[in-house]
């Protein structure tokens, strides 16, 4: 995923392969600000427990309060942008505000945010956050949500991808569209040293935010706030294996 | 300001003038991101508009909003923790987190985020941000909370700042308590040397955090995504001298 091509850049609103790229290589900056950030909290379980089955964790009920309060503001009107908890959104209270219509109807609406949401709980979220509880948990979970709101913008801009991709070459992937052919489609978007590159990269941005900077550059340095093996290990294992689902699936949709 | 000393570092409750130095430098870092986020957004002035003198902007009604939401849940219980709008609050939903009682109560209250509101919206942001609407609106709303909770927290840890350096050294600054001596303990608080070094560590925090980082170390890198040198002047200009206020000030109830 993520090949571009420099040439042949197709115009659809003003969505390019290139502006797609720059696109995904600046969201790993917000990703990787988003979970150091988080990582100067401790774990702080108070906030992701359930006093029973059915009562809401507190995480819970301050990423869905979150979301409608700036679903109001039209922050889901955004193709962007996709909520985790879709079913409870209130009315905006401004204006709508036009954007323009660049994602084949089909596939807007693709949102896997339930399984972001496990993942990032259940698998990421124990690998770079230290044991303990300091009490701070509405500024921990605040963080939450930035990680949250970052990890689904950037797997859900698949849709962007797969759209630009679809338009600069509608031959080859309309034949396996076509043929409802997942497997075809998966190894159309594949490129593995694309991938591998991102994943140097993102380690490599994971030192360079996360190290602690002082005047003295022979200070010894302390230890990356989030281990830059996380970082790649969370881009291989979840966030571009995602966002090629949400490609594949868009895709499969775009000629409906 | 920010002078430590590394000997004798007095305990209560934890914080130490080593504990409240890491916790500045580290803040540092939060700062910076939350800066480097928000300039990936334009101005994005239909936020800031006043339909009328009574009404409240975009941007009021969001950050009044989330404070409230996160009153709930107990932000505002935290000593550290500051709200811009103190009136509006609602009550605790959950238990009350009971947090040891480090500042001296008269002193624990001292509020200035109406200034820091004010520059930040009317100094400091046309200072890094481009022109320009891209209509991200509530993306953009909720990196201008970051940046104000973020500045708010390092401005009004002063109050840690000040206590810390009150028990370390209780005759100096009793003295000019007692005499309501606003001048000299703002001096027994200046430092210029210290306050130098953390200009030019901003300015290279931000230098380093705000590169393109590449995988080929030749590649010309782009601009920083936020200027050094407005991060080194919002240090100058606002933040230090701010959190000297604060410092004096609750100096000066330190004693009640």
């Amino acid at each position: 995923m993520e090949k571009v091509a420099n040439t042949s850049d197709s115009d659809n609103n003003g969505l390019t392969l290139e502006s797609v790229r720059q696109s995904l290589i600046r969201q790993e900056d917000t990703i990787i600000f988003s979970l150091i950030e988080r990582a100067k909290y401790p774990f702080n379980s108070p906030l992701y427990d359930h006093d029973s089955l059915v009562s809401p964790s507190m995480v819970e009920s301050i990423v869905k309060d979150s979301e409608a309060l700036q679903a109001k503001f039209g922050r889901y009107e955004s193709p962007e942008e996709n909520p985790f908890f879709p079913d409870s959104l209130p009315p905006l209270v401004v204006p709508p505000h036009n954007y323009p219509q660049i994602l084949h109807p089909s596939g807007a609406s693709i949102n896997i945010n339930k399984t972001i949401w496990d993942i990032y709980f259940k698998q990421l979220l124990p690998l770079f956050v230290p044991k303990g509880d300091d009490g701070n948990y509405v500024p921990t979970a605040a963080c939450d949500l930035q990680c949250l709101q970052a990890l689904s913008r950037r797997i859900h801009y698949g849709k962007f991808v797969a759209e630009v991709k679809f338009i600069d070459a509608p031959e080859d992937y309309g034949q396996a569209i076509r043929a409802q052919d997942k497997d075809t489609l998966m190894k159309l978007l594949t490129f593995v040293s694309v991938e591998e590159m991102v994943k140097r990269r993102v380690a490599k941005k994971a030192m360079i935010f996360g190290q602690e900077v002082s005047l003295n550059d022979d200070d010894k340095k302390g230890k990356c706030k989030v281990d830059p093996s996380v970082v790649s290990c969370l881009y291989d294992k979840w966030v571009m294996p995602l966002t090629k689902l949400v490609e594949v699936e868009y895709l499969l949709c775009r000629l409906d």
